[in-house]
């Protein structure tokens, strides 16, 4: 056995076309546990509609998946050789104005809401546009969600909504997904002094590798992906770090337009150009090449399974409460 | 004949229960037309409903009220001795994440929404909370409304917010109901240069009297009402000056709960105490003491008939197009 598949491996954030040829390249890759997204734009009703999507698939695919509720399941999930699938959202517009909805979500197996995506909409601003921090609503949306055990995700927040959400939040937060600043300047990435921030305050930072925000874009191979989490590392420590791949494995272009225009429809935020994930890890099914890029960098064991999988673990179980 | 039963009286905000009393009430106050909240805290599906509603109570209240669309509805209301009922929402929220709806309203005839009440939602902030401006999404909402020729109000809107929405709006757009913070200090009153800074750029000023934010409060009398009126007059002259009675009438206790907590059922946002209409102009039906007042304070005829109808009507013209 490898480090890799002995090891707990928890995907902070996957939006990939989640069908079999994206459950099969989980199992190939080792991945234990993936935040899978299944709201972004999408109202109460589509969102109900989504979920139940996916647990339609997670039943037509039960030799190879499960339902993540407690972190039991993850570990339960490991023990079978399953991966389990983190119900999430990147954004809390399926909220609507109704806080009933939270807990509503919770039960039906919900773990991880990103208060805002992008834009601002009743909680705060997301980071492409001007952020005036985080309404007195969300402060409400955001104690719900503690109550109930939804882990608060801030990866596309604006950084003012951000630093009030962390201070507001009584259990630890999230950026989910997320590149420090100080390798390359981009709305979507994180400062020095942001990333600190939410450590000291016993939050939590999983590391993308979305082509756009690297350092060296598409030129970037799986060593650019451990340079960045290093860095981050290096200002936090390494208790706090996970995986947030961010894969779109399986989409095109039609998807990403509908993920950088506001509401999927309206104006356009941004432009990503072409996504063409790291050399070394283009696929779900590349993932052990992480873990062993990380042992090319010197990493002990110890910290490659807190990265990979334990620290999320601790977290989650933190948040929800199981 | 009178001065006040000669005029066009328009008033710019009525949140009445809308039933065959306060309709009757109307007629006997001259009410030519009124603009009318059918939405506050209500969703898409729900203001539909409200505005199926107002138009069931038209048909069945015909001998006293028509529909108005455009504001030769106004002139054949007064020709007809009926009251027009202009449709109005006193928040966006019912546009939801769907610019598309808001032509849908402006063809269903609804002709003034206000941004935002007193919270915030995805256009902006009311005025009862931090306030971060206009956002993106809130400035191709306004470009939508000037095109479909609905009016912006902005009596419950933050300061800053309603500071960009008066720079980004193309059309006139109005504080259908406010008072000056001049005179009293309150959240939802406008300072003086607020208030100029409407006026200088072709905007509107609807004079409310509501008790909370005049001076005397529920001591205040019809007197009351007509300075604060021609206070504002002082400010900004007497061509962009009307009436915004807000009057309330025939709601209880509950009404005011709703109204006052973020969404109709969170937290409370302010708390009105006692409501009770100045002294001489306590129900619709007493409007007639408003032009009386006016008179007395030595008004002229020119300029009590564009405070009680003349403005709304030519700024209405401007905005709706027809």
């Amino acid at each position: 056995m490898s480090l890799h598949s002995d090891s707990i491996v928890i995907d902070g954030l996957n939006i990939s076309k989640f069908d079999r040829p994206v459950f099969e390249d989980m199992k190939k890759g080792g991945v234990t546990a993936a935040n899978c997204t299944v709201s972004v734009w999408e109202n109460f009703p589509a969102t109900i509609e989504n979920i139940a999507e996916m647990k339609r698939k997670i039943r037509a695919n039960s030799d190879l998946l499960s339902l993540v509720r407690t972190t039991d399941d993850i570990l339960a999930a490991k023990r079978d050789g399953k991966t389990g699938i983190i119900l999430g959202f990147q954004n809390a517009h399926a909220i609507e104005d109704n806080l009933s909805y939270i807990e509503t979500f919770a039960e039906l197996g919900v773990r991880v809401i990103q208060l805002c995506y992008n834009t601002q909409n009743l909680i705060g601003t997301g980071c492409y546009e001007r952020d005036g921090g985080l309404s007195d609503f969300g402060r409400e949306v955001i104690a719900e969600m503690n109550r109930v055990g939804i882990m608060v995700d801030l990866s596309h927040v604006g950084g003012n909504t951000s630093t009030e959400a962390i201070e507001a939040s009584s259990k630890p937060v999230c950026y989910s997904h997320c590149l420090p600043s100080g390798l390359k300047a981009h709305p979507r990435n994180k400062s020095d002094e942001q990333l600190k921030f939410i450590a000291d305050r016993g939050g939590f930072i999983g590391v993308t590798m979305f082509p756009p925000f690297l350092k060296r874009g598409i030129e970037a191979t799986v060593e650019d992906y451990v340079e960045a989490i290093g860095y981050i590392i290096n200002l936090v420590g390494d208790d706090c770090v996970g995986i947030g791949t961010d894969f779109t494995q399986g989409f095109g272009k039609e998807f990403f337009q509908w993920l950088t225009h506001d509401k999927g429809r309206y104006r356009r935020l941004t432009d990503f150009g072409t996504i063409k994930n790291p050399e070394g890890i283009q696929t779900i099914g590349e993932m052990p090449n992480l873990t062993a890029a990380m042992e090319r960098a010197g990493w002990s064991a110890t910290r490659i399974e807190k990265v990979l999988g334990q620290n999320w673990l601790r977290v989650f179980k933190q948040v929800w409460g199981a």
